[in-house]
């Protein structure tokens, strides 16, 4: 059955129903559809146009329906172009001709479009709460690492000493604004779009706004042109995703970098590494290279719905069933990596004696500048002459605190004995205690923060 | 003058230099920089870092840096790196070695994050404000064609007919959706990274969450580690800003199309068309065809800094200094596109005749299925039905009013003499009377909401 | 089974699993998978490694895998990674410890590389074949209207008369671009990595080049480093399908918008249009919406892939086996939109009176300023004082000719009375007749030579 | 002056002109521009539609305007919307009217197109020129490390031991591909739209082919609807550079890596470092960072050009304007960029001690299961052998040369004393003597065939 074709004379092509048919990757939409379905029969029959008998035999029909998807029993037609039509198509099959009634005053249209948002009431919470998971165990390991240094990087060259939990927390707050994406999602996604009908709206009495509610969407769309065609939250979780993955990204990155044995910093449980076919000692880091390789896939569906959405004329035009295919796959796609980026952190062997051992005193050059600039030294100068050490200790091939006094004084007679207090790792970070900063004192606060916020909002 | 220095040998390679440079693009920045960095001494000052008089000399030479730059006078010097660079390089020769001060325990990299979010405290109003004017003039053109007819589409085929006030609001309301990102994006992009230093923070006791209130910044950072490299805002504003081209393209594609002569339903005024070097009569609408196609380019800024973000290990990398030419090719180019399309809708000649001229009896075939809906045929089988006399009166080459009541009867009985009262095209629109339908009333509803909304957010 | 696994203690993750595992979708390489691993077996008998009766068993063990494969009776086991773990698993079920033989001095990485350049050897002349069936149907409709005239249009504006001949081939000139790059690629993706190991190749006398040959494949790959890690050829498959679906995207557009009543140039075949759930009278070109839809999916994953492959480190990484979706989906969508093009082509319905119908004197302008130059007016002057008379005529509301030869000299007086013969669209067609032009002739002699490629080069 | 306008009542809107104006980066194109001219120009003159001194004249005003443009003394006129309009406006000053008949037959829709291609005849090989240069250093640093060893790895984890030579050819062969696309774009680039008018030709009697050859271009083009919205060629070179920035993305993190003191397998020359503004004894790889970081703008400008590309209507539409930015973006960038990664390939210092050793006996661990292949065990079995080696040696803490025989045989008995002669670096590396293996032998020949390529093509 085909939901129309009373004007046409000769039957679709084949080919082009195998590129016109949605029910392959729409399938997963019966659960919506059908609660869409019932809404929308609840409206009819509210706004008298179905009696309340019909009414029973539909939403009993339907009630049925989703049995049958739920327990796999539900077959499909060959001439089920999408969910719409096999769930219609069933429901004449089990009430007869009143299953015709329901799709009156409504358009595939703007079913589709309810159907995505209802989808989206679920899923965007479902990602949501992934991905305060992954904040959880980050921060579990953050509460086991205060006092553990580590060299940070920028450039990926040693910059200064900081705490493992610190670098831990970092990824937390980056999932904080992916949270806080989602969060703003959830609330604008929210909006119904039936009683659009095809683009027009339709002469029934449907009360729209009751109808949104019904369907826990706060608000009916206040425009049916826009709404059948406008697919923003779409997008808008497609770009939500691609910033939760290029974030993951760069966690992989370093964990790929820090689990080589030239840093060796930590080493992946090995339930979630792989090994070779060829080489039989290795074993690889393959979720966290999997995780950052599809940063590619899920900025590549941005950017393609993006390309989607270029230049349509108003209204529905058919390219919009380009939609779900990008947005269910980058859906799974975070629903499969998120809980496994979690469980690999929190199995991640931290290695705080490969970590300390990569410190080196060329890291407390900042802090050599801090103490000329305590003795009165603008930090510009301070700064230069904190590099000149660094030379010399370059070029006598020995380490910063090994340079003599003397040595010192030849850069500037600023230097006094105590500058060899400088040289000490833990003092260095405790020292960067102010909000933000990388002490323990400050990490702790850091957690106690993040804590909060994971407890409140979800 | 670099900012460093003191530990290297040789001279940077004169390509680097120039591949390394962001004076060139990062000039603009002036104004926010000197603001960053005169609220920065203040907090030194507060620290007891800087004296009071240190103080002075420092803000008041940066008011007469800012004076230069205003004023088309600030001379750059060849050393000069990036604006970081050049002011201090400008207020060391103007207040000497006192300048070298200002730099105690900042890095450039919590500074030019920081002057990026001031940036954006400027740019983001500046943005919305363009939005708000362009969604102003599409309600000022809807207000004069609230009971104007045209057809509307749906696959771009004639569907139903609408009101052009229903067509004009339904970008007003796309663009209701730009608002909700940017004013989103205006208060999560207000942090102040300022005294996250290099990535580890500073020893020095700033009070960072009073340094971001001076800054009219909400809050400071959470992470010094993640402040330093965290470029959300930018790939938020590309994104939101990729959001309104794209709804951009869509208004301009379907003008493009309506002042074809083939449609003819509206005109650009002349001063928004441009002509052809060889064909005398032409009359183009460049300005839309631009703005479709600079579609390309801001999606193509946000895909590109994406990548630039995927797979960066901790840390500020100098990747990120690609974060600036797409975030303010994206601004200029929205800056200038949004007031000419504005410019353009307000000034637009639409053709009420041409619109209603092109409404055809088919676009009412709905109509005809609803007709039979309430004299009791389940929808389904009366969209069948009214399908079989659309095609009744293609064979025949008439209009469906032309078809004779036998002819309806031969397709159904339950057709009566009242069918032809269906094909009244406003009556079927005034019909469509509920929230979001494009019948006047409704539209009227829709307008005050509107109108609503963009006195109060601004 | 896997491949791996001695120095492992632990059982891999079950979520890693299913992240990992892709025998989902390399299951299609089982072809070409079997046919690398004969060729191997071939070689490591040649270079001793098996004894004559250890590859007959191999390469009969795998001619029977095969027969499974193709007879849909292969089982998979809850092990097989991917296909080459199945392969190998099954081989060891039937020929026993022997087939542990198979995998000597290969690697999965130079095996995956090899199957997906196989697969490739057989994918692009596919493509080819299809690009080339909607070139020759282009030209056989081209055949029929060398004489059709129809609009031109530039900036979707009238612009100057064309023959529709003209119209079609403009498509079969990009189409045949894209198969120059799809030859191009069949050629330069005809190397094989085998012998390459893991990275480093391999201590076995395998003769590569000879292997390459008996796979059909014109080289060996000069760097095992290299081959391994090299997706250069599914980039290159990625961008050329890219421009092949930008192209459709704009015939799509073309008659998207012709078959749209206010133009009606065309019609397309009932069997390449579909209708509406709601609209009775609907028939919508949703294979072209799809068509020009799809552009984002296959550039989206040119993108991705692009982002997928930026910043790997050298040699093999798992975030490659995102190579293969997009590479499939990619194929698997032109190989279904290709041929829809191509019979929706075939059939449609053009429709010559609406063509001449849409023309305007207007589009003559450019003739008429050729007529000034005639007299010897500068073109300059000339397309100025035509620009006038088009004025003049919008402002008496009547076509060109219907200006007075009066009129016409308050212009300029070298306006003469055969001023009228300009406004003749067959002749101002027919004199465009140089190479690459629209007049009939040209358009010929163009026919003909696209129709000696299309013969010469499959 | 504009070059049109005898139509028009009003003028321009200011921010229109803005938008449209293309001379701030058009400008360039003044050389391909006049010679494209000149060469009309003489076909004008054969097609007898210029006087001798008419001719004459023309295109010795054309070369002076070449002259003035060359040494900047050329004056923009504010009316100059591009570069055409500006040369035409000149040439009208320097020769009056006569210069009006220059633009016979002739559009701005075949000019630019001509212009762009003559730009990329230069601008191509210009890029080639610079990844030739680049090919070279990297063969001339291979030459100097045929016998340095080094790890190789797959997944960033230790694989099995490689010549420094093989890694650093890696790369040049990678560029032997990006040298292949743009030598293949070089010659299917070579087309002359001119004489495509602004789509139908022009009824002069031009000798197309015949101009063609004049400008250099192989053939004139064979539609001209096609020809005057084919861009293609720019998409090819944007795809052509993205594949060598995604090459060189590679290399960047490659180096990033390694010069990262864990590492510390090259320094690079401080010419090609950079310092910290805070940190007084960083070096950091920036040059590496910013061509790993402009992968995204490179790939950005391809997806937005592809983006601007999809869904135009048939002729040339303003979107089109949307080519030359990233174009010439593109250009400049590979040019900046490509010559700074030459020169430090060239100085790059490498480490050999360091390189081995990061060498480690478990990267033997696949001789070791090659050990046992010779020994007639199979190798699956082999290498799940090998692999519990490996792990007895991990859970002993020794080198696998330091188990005892004992220890192996307890493994299997098939190991005998000659076991531990796997473990010798350089004869493993110098086993895989196969083509395109990391065996000096297999290097060197390498080196000769790359170094033929090189001297052959340029």
């Amino acid at each position: 059955m085909t939901l129309w074709g009373g004007v046409f004379q000769s039957q679709t092509d084949d080919a082009v129903r195998r590129l016109n048919d949605s029910l392959p990757f729409d399938w997963r939409l019966y659960e919506v559809d059908i609660t869409g379905s019932q809404a929308w029969a609840a409206s009819l029959y509210h706004a008298a146009v179905l009696t309340r008998a019909e009414y029973d035999a539909i939403t009993q029909g339907l009630e049925a329906i989703r049995q049958e998807f739920a327990s796999g029993r539900f077959a499909p037609a060959p001439d089920d172009e999408d969910i719409h039509t096999a769930v219609e198509r069933r429901l004449t099959e089990m009430i007869g001709p009143t299953a015709g009634k329901l799709h009156t005053g409504r358009s595939r249209n703007d079913q589709v479009a309810t159907d995505l948002r209802l989808w989206m009431l679920q899923a965007v919470p479902q990602t949501i709460a992934k991905v305060r998971d992954l904040q959880r165990a980050l921060l579990r390991r953050a509460a086991e690492h205060i006092h553990t240094l580590m060299p940070g990087f920028t450039h990926l060259q040693p910059a200064q000493p900081i705490t493992a939990a610190h670098w831990l927390l970092s990824f937390a707050q980056m999932l904080e604004r992916d949270h806080q994406r989602l969060h703003q999602l959830a609330a604008s996604s929210a909006v119904s779009p039936l009683g659009s009908g095809a683009l027009a709206g339709t002469p029934y009495p449907i009360d729209r706004q009751a109808l949104a509610e019904h369907l826990n969407l706060a608000n009916a769309s206040a425009n049916s042109l826009d709404a059948v065609s406008d697919r923003d939250y779409v997008a808008d979780y497609l770009y939500a995703a691609s910033m939760i993955i290029v974030h993951l990204s760069r966690l992989a990155e370093d964990l790929i970098l820090y689990s080589n044995p030239s840093f060796g910093f930590v080493k992946l449980d090995e339930r979630y590494s792989t090994g070779s076919s060829l080489m039989p000692q290795k074993r690889n880091p393959d979720p966290l290279e999997l995780t950052r390789g599809k940063t590619g896939r899920l900025v590549g569906h941005l950017t393609g719905f993006l390309i989607t959405l270029k230049g349509l004329p108003s209204g529905y035009n058919k390219d919009l069933q380009e939609d779900k295919e990008p947005l269910f796959d980058t859906y799974d796609t975070l629903s499969l990596i998120l809980p496994v980026v979690t469980s690999l952190v929190d199995t991640l062997i931290l290695n705080p004696d490969r970590m300390r051992a990569a410190l080196d005193e060329n890291m407390l050059a900042t802090d050599l500048a801090d103490y000329l600039v305590f003795k009165g030294i603008p930090f510009r100068q301070a700064h230069h002459l904190a590099g000149r050490v660094v030379r010399l200790a370059e070029a006598r091939q020995v380490r910063l605190s090994q340079l003599s006094l003397e040595d010192y004084r030849s850069i500037t007679p600023e230097f006094d004995g105590d500058v060899y207090e400088v040289f000490d790792f833990d003092k260095a970070v405790s020292r960067r205690n102010l909000v933000g900063g990388p002490a323990p004192d400050a990490v702790r606060a850091q957690i106690a923060l993040l804590a909060r916020h994971l407890q409140e909002e979800i």
